[in-house]
C-alpha cells in the first residue's frame, strides 16, 4: 500500500505501475534501469512542467496539426506510464501506433498490442505481422524499424527513445518530436522537437494542446513552428537543472 | 554479450550484475529503479572519482582506522555490485558485516547472507538469528535496524542508504560514512562522511586507502578528520555536477 503522506507519492505511484508493467511482460529488466535515471532526471528539473516545456509541447502540437502521417512510436516504459493518453492522442488526430521495442520478444510485443487493442486503438503497427526494414547500423538487439510504421510517416514522435533509434530516424528525413528528461542525451540532440519533461505530464499536456490548437489556421501552427529552435529550448532546459542546483 | 566497444561499457557491466542479482532474489523491484536513479548522477558526475571524492575517501578511511567499532551496512544494491571488496574491507578492518534491507523478506536475506559467507566473511549481523531493536518512527516496510549491529558500533558505512535510516542512526549519535551519488539528498545531508561517488570505483579506492592510512599516526589521523567539513565536500561535489552541465 502506498501512503499519500509520503513527500514522493506521485513518484511511487509511476514507479509502481513500472514495477507491475515488470511483471506483465510488458517492461524488459533494462526498462526498470531506465526509470529510475528518469526519476533523477525530474526530481533534477524540479518535478514539474516549466513555462519553457509547455512551449515545446504547443511546438509539438503544432507539429502533430501540420503533419501528412505522425506515428507515435511506443516501447515499453511508455505503455508501462501512460497507454491511456497514447490511445487517446491516436484517436484524437486518427492516427497509427507503432510499437518499437529496445529488446523485442514476441511476448512482449503480444503483451503490448493487447494492452492497445483493449484501449480501442485500431491501427497498430511494429507487431510481428508486419514487415520490417532491416537496420544493419542498428547495433545491439535493436528492434527493427517497420516498414508501414516509417516509410510513409513525415513525423514520428519517440518518447523515451534511444540515441541510436533517433538518429537513424533523423537520417532518414523524418521530423522527430521526442520525450527526454535529459535534454544532453543523444536523442535529445538529434530530435526536431524535444520535450524535456516527465512523460507522465506531457501526454495529458500535449492531448489539451492538440485540443486548443486543432482551432487554429494552418498559418498560425507554421509561425509557431518558425520561432521555435530546439537548441534555444535544450539550453533553456539546462540552465533550468542548474538553477536547482543552485 | 555485451559489447566492449560500445561507448558505456563499464556501466553496462554493472547494469548487468543488478539485473542478475535481480533475478537471483538479491535486488528488489526497486533496486533495479534504485540503479537507475544513480546511473544518472554518476553520469553527471562524468563517471570518475574527482579529487574532492578521492579527499572524502581518505577521510573514510581515517575514519574507520580511528573508530572502536565500525560496522558496513550493506543492502542489495551494494551486494549486487561490490560485495566481494565489501568482504576484504571486513577482513582488513575485522569489523562485521550488518545486512539492512530496506525491503526485508526472509528470501532476500538467507540469499545475501550466502553471498558474504561464500566470500569468508564470518561476522554477519542482520540476519533473522540476530535481534533487533523496532524502529517505530520508520515509516514503510522498512527493515530493522539490528541491535548487535548498531548498538555498539560508533561508526556505521552506510553506502546506497535511504534517508530515513540515515537520521535514525544520526539521532543514536553514530558517525555515519556514507555513499550517495546525489549531493542532494537526505542522506547525504545527513551524514558525517559523504563520498559523492559511485560505490564500484569508491569500494577498491577506500581499501587502497585504509591500507596507506594504516602506517599512519593516529594524531595524523585524527589531524586530517579535523581538517574535513562534509558541508564543504557536498558544495564541491555540486559544483562539479554544475561544471558538467555548463
Amino acid at each position: 500500500m502506498l501512503n499519500k503522506n509520503h513527500p514522493r507519492y506521485q513518484s511511487l505511484v509511476y514507479r509502481d505501475k513500472i514495477v507491475k508493467a515488470h511483471e506483465n511482460g510488458i517492461l524488459a529488466d533494462s526498462g526498470m534501469i531506465a526509470h529510475g535515471r528518469g526519476e533523477t532526471f525530474d526530481y533534477l528539473i524540479g518535478e514539474k512542467t516549466t513555462d519553457n516545456s509547455q512551449n515545446t509541447i504547443d511546438v509539438a502540437a503544432c507539429y502533430f496539426l501540420t503533419s501528412k502521417n505522425p506515428v507515435l512510436s511506443v516501447n515499453g516504459n511508455t505503455t508501462a506510464l501512460v497507454s491511456e493518453e497514447i490511445a487517446q492522442l491516436a484517436d484524437l488526430l486518427d492516427i497509427p501506433v507503432e510499437i518499437n521495442l529496445y529488446y523485442r520478444t514476441p511476448e512482449r510485443i503480444v503483451n503490448i498490442e493487447k494492452v492497445y487493442r483493449d484501449l480501442g486503438v485500431k491501427n497498430i503497427l511494429g507487431t510481428d505481422d508486419d514487415d520490417f526494414i532491416d537496420t544493419p547500423d542498428l547495433d545491439g538487439p535493436r528492434s527493427p524499424v517497420s516498414i508501414e510504421g516509417i516509410k510513409k510517416a513525415d513525423l514520428v514522435f519517440i518518447p523515451l527513445e534511444d540515441g541510436d533509434r533517433a538518429e537513424k530516424l533523423y537520417a532518414l528525413g523524418k521530423d522527430i518530436v521526442n520525450v527526454d528528461l535529459n535534454p544532453l542525451s543523444r536523442t535529445a540532440q538529434t530530435s526536431t522537437v524535444t520535450i524535456v519533461d516527465n512523460i507522465v505530464r506531457v501526454m495529458p499536456a500535449l492531448i489539451k494542446s492538440v485540443e486548443k490548437y486543432s482551432d487554429y489556421d494552418n498559418s498560425d501552427l507554421q509561425e509557431k513552428i518558425d520561432k521555435f529552435n530546439n537548441n534555444v529550448n535544450l539550453d533553456t532546459a539546462i540552465h533550468d537543472i542548474i538553477k536547482r542546483f543552485e
